[in-house]
């Protein structure tokens, strides 16, 4: 029996991934892809997509992520359910441990994006995208005059309130404990506050989103002033973001304090043949067309990284 | 008379512009794009796009090139024709000079790609994407099985020859002198040279690519045997990329030793409030979904910027 050894195996079926693979397999580079839940990543799960390029009146995130699957199947990738735990070096190849199985492979694209930290509070789950946010760049223009909520109070939370004022007619800033962000941050906050664009609730916690008619109507939320319901049109929630990089905790690839993986600019992690692109990477700006991108920059890396073993004899 | 001063002026309509006015024009920043040619920069003269992610089956370069327009256009992003041959710091503004007028704005994005250099003979240009290319990466899988020849003696040239090996069955390698590539790349094409994959042709010149059909069909050269004509698919031309860096010789933008502008991770290039992204920028992968990766990224760099100008009162 022969033993398989692939090219490459990108773990991950985001946007960075799936560009990645037309790459590898367009130019005719052993490619197989393993995900754990849904292919597309993130982005299959976003109603709209409205700032990928080529797309002039936006595009349903599932749709998009459909498009970019067929194209990785045309050029012939094999894409397999599976959970990563672990990745190794042995000798000249790296093992990926797959549903508790070894898989050698010649080199490895970690491309598991990053999951945003939920409220776990009713409402959220089933208005995702109708109303339950976690991205101000990508659909705060979604809600222009409109009244929303943000959720958290660290320096993201903060930020993005500021930032979604340029769409929102008022913002309530919904803060479990005391604003924790920089001191600029909250100086410039307080020049919100003061022109009653942004209303500041401390030790408050949102308890539900309510819904009406298939789209956010309110939060229900509990402070020192009781429960009561703020009337706004959507929640934006930044209370934390969770790189997909468990697996890799006892393996030679450097994190960050944040558990993003490190990179250099070609996309090389501090493991050799093991390389990183998209949301899951330090430094990323978590934008469908950024992370497509970057697989196509990690690709030619990649296919330069194969091209120098197998010119090695390896 | 008030003086119009502008957030972000980008120079070029290039498919990293044009998504950089996706984003900005979005958020509400007043963006003016100046293009001197096409708009859609390179993309917008290729034949067929077949990598960039979304279009399973391909895109011609001119389809694409509209819908990002129309997407730009869509978010209200001002794009007028005019030439830039300089870019200066006059206090707390930044002086673009636009068919030698002053334009002032807060901040500059150089995305003005690069060119590719052309050989300059009969058939190039009326083949150009039928049988007349630039880039191994973008256009090598159209020919599987097929015969071609690539023009050039330097690194690049031999790498790209090695490259297309994987889909073409034999490669005619024209030099004009000698071969110019680093050792390794010597060794590695002699490799190629003993397997019969690649024709070495030193001391030549090519003189016309030929047409039938619509489509490339040979190429005459002249060399030390005199003159004939190759049955060739496509020629491949890699004698050098011209950045289009040319209006920054006298300002403070570092380029490198090639023309391409220098930037940090965040896209900033060396003077304060002008940033650079896509093929202009040293270290760029030339493709379409990078350059529009890029695009994304900076502007989130350049939104930052104008925030805290705004935030100083500026």
């Amino acid at each position: 029996m022969t033993e398989v050894i692939r090219d490459v195996l990108m773990v991950g079926t985001g946007p960075s991934a799936l560009t990645a693979a037309i790459y590898t397999t367009r130019e005719d580079i052993d490619t197989i892809l393993y995900e754990r839940a849904t292919i597309g990543g993130l982005a299959a799960t976003t109603d709209m997509i409205d700032n990928y390029p080529g797309f002039p009146e936006g595009v349903p995130g599932m749709e998009l992520a459909e498009k970019f699957e067929k194209q990785v199947a045309r050029f012939g990738a094999q894409i397999d359910f599976g959970d990563i735990s672990s990745v190794k070096r042995e000798d000249e190849y790296l093992v990926v441990e797959v549903d508790g199985q070894p898989v050698k492979t010649r080199s490895v694209l970690i491309a598991t994006g990053s999951d945003y930290k939920k409220l776990g509070i009713p409402g959220e789950a089933e208005l995702y995208g109708r109303g339950a946010h976690y991205c101000a760049t990508c659909d705060g223009a979604f809600y222009k005059e409109k009244k929303l909520a943000v959720v958290g109070g660290g320096n993201s939370a903060v930020q993005e309130a500021i930032f979604l004022t340029r769409y929102a007619s008022h913002i309530d800033l919904l803060v479990r404990s005391s604003v924790k962000a920089s001191e600029v941050l909250q100086e410039d906050l307080q020049k919100y506050v003061d022109a009653g664009k942004i209303t500041v609730h401390l030790e408050t916690k949102p308890l539900e989103i309510t819904e009406e008619g298939g789209r956010a109507s309110g939060v229900i939320i509990e402070g020192p002033e009781g429960t009561q319901t703020l009337n706004v049109d959507a929640v934006f929630v930044f209370v934390g973001l969770i790189p997909n990089s468990g697996f890799l905790k006892d393996s030679d690839v450097t994190l960050d304090e944040t558990g993003l993986v490190v990179t250099n600019e070609r996309f090389e992690t501090s493991m050799p043949g093991v390389f990183a692109s998209g949301d899951v990477r330090s430094g990323a700006v978590r934008q469908v067309v950024s992370a497509a991108g970057e697989g196509a920059a990690v690709a030619l890396t990649i296919r330069e990284y194969i091209d120098d073993l197998k010119r090695r004899g390896l």
